[in-house]
Formats: structure tokens, sequence, C-alpha cells
């Protein structure tokens, strides 16, 4: 069993994800932590809360943080073009959650807590900024040594980012914090937007999932839906299933293509956020790549395989 | 017939560049302008003089720039590893061509005067690094709209750079002369290591035509060998032909796939140097892309046709 923390701010590709750590057999869920990007904390939280009620799911949800790691850097506006006002694709939902208990710790605490009650088993899925994992780290830097793997939706490395030409939304969101989690000595595996857009779960397999699936992949198919109008400027009519990538590749490694190097992220300037490996076969002089720790960073991806094994996980 | 301005920093594919320039029934070589990069701004002019007297080539060769357009930036060593200590090889050659006379004036003056006096005739075909470019356009902002096009080697735009992760070694050694030259409202081209990488002339091929095509070819040849030992890291036994790729543009664009958009330039941090492109097609929220004319990068190269053509003009 894949004993994870995921790590997210739902994020309607969030929710798919979620779904998909419940549902797969050889995944145990030990905790949900919440971070800021798709909207605000208070919102991606409530959503957790939410989609925990509604999925019946165990876990427990943390809260995570609401401020970048450097503090001084500007907030910009939520995304809801993409996730809605709510960041669920604007259904209906309650204001708050108030039956479903929220754990008095803060995310990066839950972490720390949960990692060190599982040493070398816990397996962090991150697919929002990098905020809680970099205070985790911070406040306890013991606990890198005791994290099986963390698996990060984010960054771009051979392609345009999507809020920037340089940078993907997560690392934008908190480059100083992503480029703390990629160059600690623990394994990182990244699964960057050039990789994730490949994978399309059309709208035709959304709804015969949600036609099959019961009410919790009706609710699923309902979030999605206007996720789907939006990515039609980009990708034929579906959706594109980036987070469920880093789930996939907790249970289907095989299903990826990495790439091993040190990984660093761009910190102000204009490609703020960007994220740029130095692959370790290739020859550079020395530069700031140099003396981290060799990330993998995934190249390719079988797109079919990774959307079948999600709907199939999602319906059985 | 295309009028054509070499700004070069030889170099030893700069060395084949030229002579194709000079042996391209469709072009007419107005000038040599050399820049530092490859050796310092002595060296590559002593090469261009000893180029020009060798090959017999009528072209006056005008003196360019051996500092940064931000005059602030540190200087780095030259890449002898790459191009020798004499930039050509380390071949036996005179340490100065007295017997060459060069054009009294700076490279940038002769670039103005050039194109003023052929107006919307120039073609630029920039190899090296952009410093001699941006103190034309900084000196006389008018011939902007009087050159036909701007054709670079220079930067990547999909993969790693060369002398760092992020940066190619032309865009980093001037970044801000760079950034200059591409937000400039004229037409630039530019041809990326990401493109030019795929371009290799065997060492059969290059002793092939050395053997056909006299003492100019033998000269060649004998420049370019130990660059082949050079790139036999990275490629099989032979040499990328990088800055040929720029002059062929001119001659054959039909052999290179363009994407429109506007392009900057890192300046600064560790991503320095670096070339971002904002395809036109793609939406992003604003950016320091915005209100920068479109250039043109080539995304796709067929690189046995180009290889051959430049092959075909050195020895027809």
């Amino acid at each position: 069993m894949h004993k994870v923390i995921f790590d997210t701010d739902p994020g309607i590709d969030d929710a798919m994800a979620l779904l998909f750590l419940e549902r797969h057999p050889e995944i145990d869920l030990l905790g949900i932590t919440t971070v800021f990007g798709n909207a605000s904390i208070e919102t991606t939280t409530r959503n957790a809360l939410f989609l925990k009620r509604e999925w019946n799911i165990k876990a427990p949800v943390a809260k995570g943080g609401d401020v970048t790691y450097d503090a001084a850097r500007p907030m910009a506006p939520w995304p809801v073009v993409v996730h809605g006002v709510n960041g669920l694709g604007d259904i209906d939902m309650p204001e708050t959650i108030d039956d479903v208990p929220l754990d008095p710790r803060p995310a990066f605490q839950f972490i720390i807590d949960t990692v060190r009650a599982n040493p070398g088993e816990v397996e962090i899925v991150a697919v929002g900024r990098m905020t809680n994992l970099a205070l985790a780290i911070a406040h306890d830097p013991e606990i890198i040594g005791m994290v099986k793997q963390v698996v990060v939706m984010g960054g771009s490395f051979e392609k345009n980012g999507n809020v920037t030409p340089a940078a993907e939304a997560n690392i934008h969101g908190d480059p100083e914090a992503a480029d703390a989690v990629f160059t600690a000595p623990w394994k990182v595996v990244i699964v960057g937007l050039d990789v994730t857009i490949q994978t399309v779960m059309t709208r035709t397999q959304m709804h015969d999932l949600a036609a099959r699936g019961g009410p919790h992949l009706e609710l699923l198919a309902k979030i999605s839906d206007p996720y789907i109008d939006f990515y039609s400027q980009q990708v034929e009519d579906g959706m594109v299933v980036h987070d469920s990538c880093a789930c996939v590749y907790v249970v289907a490694p095989e299903l990826f293509g990495l790439r091993p190097g040190s990984v660093r992220v761009v910190c102000g300037g204009i490609a703020d956020g960007q994220t740029i490996q130095k692959p370790s076969q290739q020859f550079f002089p020395p530069s700031p790549w140099d003396d981290k720790p060799d990330q993998q960073v995934a190249m390719t991806i079988e797109p079919v395989k990774v959307v079948d094994l999600v709907a199939k996980t999602l319906v059985p």
C-alpha cells in the first residue's frame, strides 16, 4: 500500500485526483492538506471538506498556508476563469461545511507528524503551491530523510508555462517555496504542464463515468463541465487531468519517462516561477544548479494509458 | 540577390557560415562586422581578416564591440575549449594580418551606413552576441524601419541552453543587447540552439568537401577538425553547423518552421540570458511580453536538407 498525503488546492482537476487517490486499491490516503492557489485558503479548505463529506472520505483535512513562503510577495487574483469563483466550477454548494471537523493542526504540522509517525513510508503528492511542504521542511528538516518521495504536478520544462510565457501556475504562485522543495535532499518527481497537457479526458468519457458511477461521479462530472468548456481553447472537447497525473505516477511510474538532474526555480524577473532542470548527463560550466540533489522530471507520458487508469479507478 | 551583412565572432562554425555566404550565388555579402564572444574582439577581428584574405573575400571587415551593452556586466572567460585559444581551432596562423585593411568605422556605424545606403534591402545575419546590432539601433533608431530582416543564430526555446541550463552562449554573452534587438519593431527570425543542434555535418562529409574543394575547403576542414572532436560528446562523428543555419534561412526559409510571438530575454538571476517567446496564438494574462512586436522563432528544421545545401554551396 502507498501511504499518501495529498497536498491540494481544490480546484477541479484536484477534485478528480482526490477521488482517484480515495478509490485506488493500492493507496492509503493518510490526509488531505490544503493550500491557497486555485482559490483562497478558505475556499480550497471548504472545498476539501465538502468533497470529503460528499465522497465519504475518511482521511482528515488540515488547513494550510495562505501566505507565500516569502511573505513579501504581492498576492495575485485567483484564477476564477479556470476553476470558478467557488473553486469547483461554481456548482451549488454550501458556504461552509460545519458538520465535518477540520484537523486542528496547520497543514505543515500535519505533514511533519504524519511523516514522523510513518518513517520512510509517506509519499506526498503535491498538486498546488509548494508552500506547505516548504514550511514543513523549514520547521523540521529531519523529515526530509523520512519521506519516501514527493510527487509534484507543477512547472513546465520544455514548453511555455500557462500563467506567464515562462511559468506554470503552481510554481509561479510560490517560487521560493518550490525552489526550497526541489533543492532539498529528498526524492522529488515533477510532472510538469508540458507533460500533463497531453492527458485529455473527453466530455463523453466523463459523462459515461457519471452514468455508470452513481452520485459521486455525477458530482465530479458536474464540477468538471465548466472546466471542459474552459479547455476548449486548447484541446478537443475534454479536460486535461493535470493533477491526476501526479497521483497516477505513484501507482504506475512505468507510464512516465523521467530525466534526472537538479532543478531550480527562477525567483524574480520576467521568468519568475520558471522551472529549469540541469540534466545530469549534460555538461555545463559552474552554475547555481551545482551541488543540488538530482530530482526526476517527467519528459514523456503515455497519455491514453494514464487517462484510462484514471477512468478505471474512478469507476472500476 | 540578398544583400547581407554578416555579424560574427569567428569562431569555427562562423568560418563555415562565412564561406557559405561568400559562395552562395544569390547572396551579395556587403560586409563582415565582428563582435567578441567566441574569443576577444582582437582575436575574432584578426580571424575575420585572415579568412577574408585566405578566401579572397571582397567584403570589408569592420571591428565591433568588446564591451556588453550594459557595461557593468562582468566579463566571462572565452570558450577556448570549443573554438581553441585562437578562435579557429588552434591552427597555425599569424598573430596579426597586416596586409588586409580594416574598415575604419566601428561595426555599429558600418551597419548604420550600409543600411542607409541600401534602404529596405539589407538582411543582417547575426551569429554572435547582439552587441553591434543593439548599438546600431541605439545610435540610429531610424534604421530599424530600413532593414529587410535580421536573422539570428542564438537562444534556445524548448531545450536547455549550452552555457547554463537556461541560456545559450550568444544571448547569454549580452542579454540586454539581445532583448533590445528582439523587442525592436523590425523583422527578426531567431534560429535557436534547440533547432541548430540537429544539423550535423559528418567528418566524412567535411573531408570529402576538402578533397574536392581545393585549398579553401582544406583550410575549413583543418579549422573544423578539433570542433568535431569537441562535439563528440554530443553528436556522432561530426560538427553542428549552428551559424550556417541562419545563413541558410536567408536563401531557403522553407526548410524552417516558424512560430510567431514576442520574444524577451531574461536579464539577471539564475536564468540570465534565457530566451522566452510568448506564442501569439496562446492566451496569457498581462506580462512583460505584451506590446512587443511579434518575431519569428524557428521551431523545426529540415536538418539533412540544410546540411546538404551548405555542402553543395561550399563545393558546387
